[in-house]
């Protein structure tokens, strides 16, 4: 019988992945000198994570690599007690070597709901994966998932950055799926008789995300034609290397120590001034996700277009001003003073 | 009576455009000692180009500006030439200087008829433009074109280039309006009594372009939030500075005598190296509309994952390939010989 094309799919990115983990212990990756590999899967119970989970472990199934499954149980939904236990169940089912179920308390304090749930997600699976010294926690975003963070970005107009997608891998977070759709993974699971979940919040059109994957995405596919939602990773990916490669460049010039002189950013390109200025607005205190496209553009002026300005408001109760042939920071007064 | 809004928004950025124009000129500017200045207008008939025209006239009516209506009739529609004698008409009513009217044989070689317009359409400007001596050729995009602009980048895939969208201005061309909305020209067109053309060809759901006006821009205006075309247009704005700053770096690297050293190119950051290898395979010969990304990855493996590759095939019957530690181009061997 021919390997399902899906589960293959699936299968391939995972292997490509490990590999790479592996050529990034080194040669003593395998021989056990350094402990065995540990990786966690993250695993909500839908299409996504229960077909990463079950590709993970047949990959590593004849290796050194330990596979933990973890759940986390946000609460946040009827019967989320019971879809979590029902997940623990699936994941020995699958036959990890170990597994992880967490309750969290979500507190949105001063975020949105979704924000805050992942942000107390994140904070459990770093615990896990000190626990088991994890080289890797994969996560489950598939295309579709990279396809609908660009289109989202999009609409908030904050540049490349905002539309450069979801990256591969940050810290030791890796997401092998990026290049798989969405069906791919229901179809591989369907295929391996995994009864995955369908999260009701993913169709609720409550949520700005649920919109585009059932509202934005269908009509972009069927206006522009069929691979919008390849396209638009691609997209992601190309951006995100852009992004990167502007945003070290400006951190090297901030570690120079004339960073802030205007003869010096004058020279710069638009770029690179920019990111230069916002980063050291933030680092001395603006509050990075209020400080805005014109605050900078303002900042900017101070360099490129100086006609005496006496100082730009930034948020967070901070002023840039020029002094002396140097963008300087200061705290606006007080108040009260 | 109060200005009417639109118009004096029309107003402000053709002023704002004619600024920055005499500006570049120096001192001399209005004085007559380079001759007086001018500009031509490229009018379609449409509400953004009839909107244009009409405030840019109004906003040299007191200086030494001369302003030329431009028209080309492609001759693509039934009726185009009643309706080029229509625009000249009106173009002398609103108060041109000078009116040019030129029909032009569209010849599609190669290209779809959408691009062989436009490619003849410059071409006449060109003409125009060096006729009258003049500073600059002001065209009527608006934001609305940039954001459906930027949409179509999307659908392409390649990357942060194709959605930067228009630039503000290229050569001697100038785009006033790129902050304007569409609906505002027409608005500002309606206040001033100016008969505005509405060209089929704009609705026509068999143009991808006319899909993205029509569908997609409203449906992510209705899911998304309003604004989303603006968002767009910032985004592009953001994306252009950039692509640019990337662009020239990868220039002044390729200005180098060892730019294709294996060395130096592996401690380019990727979105640098992918540019230089990029430019320089269509230096050589590759042909530039066909070069796809992917052939780019195979080349900067040459550099990042050397394991003696013997060379990738690129179009225009070109080889890419390593050669004692630098990076060459070579005609592929002809198939006869």
């Amino acid at each position: 019988m021919t390997l399902q094309s899906d589960v293959a799919a699936v299968r391939l990115a995972v292997r490509r992945e490990l590999t790479d983990l592996e050529a990034a212990r080194g040669p003593s990756a395998l021989d056990g000198a350094a402990g065995d590999p540990v990786v966690v899967v993250a695993v909500s119970g839908g299409a996504d994570s229960l077909a990463l989970l079950a590709a993970t472990v047949f990959e590593t199934r004849r290796s050194a690599w330990k596979v933990v499954g973890a759940t986390v149980d946000h609460g946040l939904q009827d019967g989320s007690a019971e879809q979590a236990q029902k997940v623990l169940a699936q994941m020995r089912a699958i036959g990890v070597d170990e597994t992880v179920g967490i309750r969290v308390q979500v507190e949105g304090a001063g975020q949105g709901p979704e924000a805050a749930a992942r942000q107390a997600r994140y904070a459990v699976l770093d615990q896990v994966a000190e626990k088991f010294s994890a080289d890797a926690v994969f996560l489950g975003h598939t295309l579709d998932d990279q396809a609908e963070t660009v289109l989202l970005g999009l609409t908030r107009g904050s540049g490349g950055r905002s539309i450069a997608g979801m990256r591969p891998g940050f810290d030791r977070y890796r997401r092998p799926l990026l290049g798989i759709r969405r069906s791919q993974t229901e179809a591989a699971c369907r295929h391996e008789e995994l009864d995955f979940w369908s999260d009701p919040h993913n169709t609720d059109p409550r949520y700005l995300r649920s919109r585009v994957r059932m509202d934005v995405l269908p009509v972009l596919e069927r206006e522009l034609g069929p691979g919008v939602a390849e396209t638009l990773a691609r997209t992601a990916e190309s951006l995100r290397v852009d992004m990167e490669a502007l945003d070290a460049m400006a951190d090297n010039w901030l570690r120079q120590p004339d960073a802030l002189a205007v003869d010096g950013l004058s020279q710069l390109p638009a770029a690179l001034r920019r990111r230069v200025l916002r980063s050291a607005a933030v680092a001395s205190g603006a509050i990075d996700a209020e400080l805005f496209h014109g605050h900078v553009l303002a900042l900017e002026e101070l360099v490129t277009a100086w006609r005496g300005q006496r100082w730009i408001d930034l948020p967070g109760h901070l002023r840039g001003l020029r002094r002396d042939g140097v963008v300087i920071f200061e705290r606006a007064p007080s108040l009260d003073s």
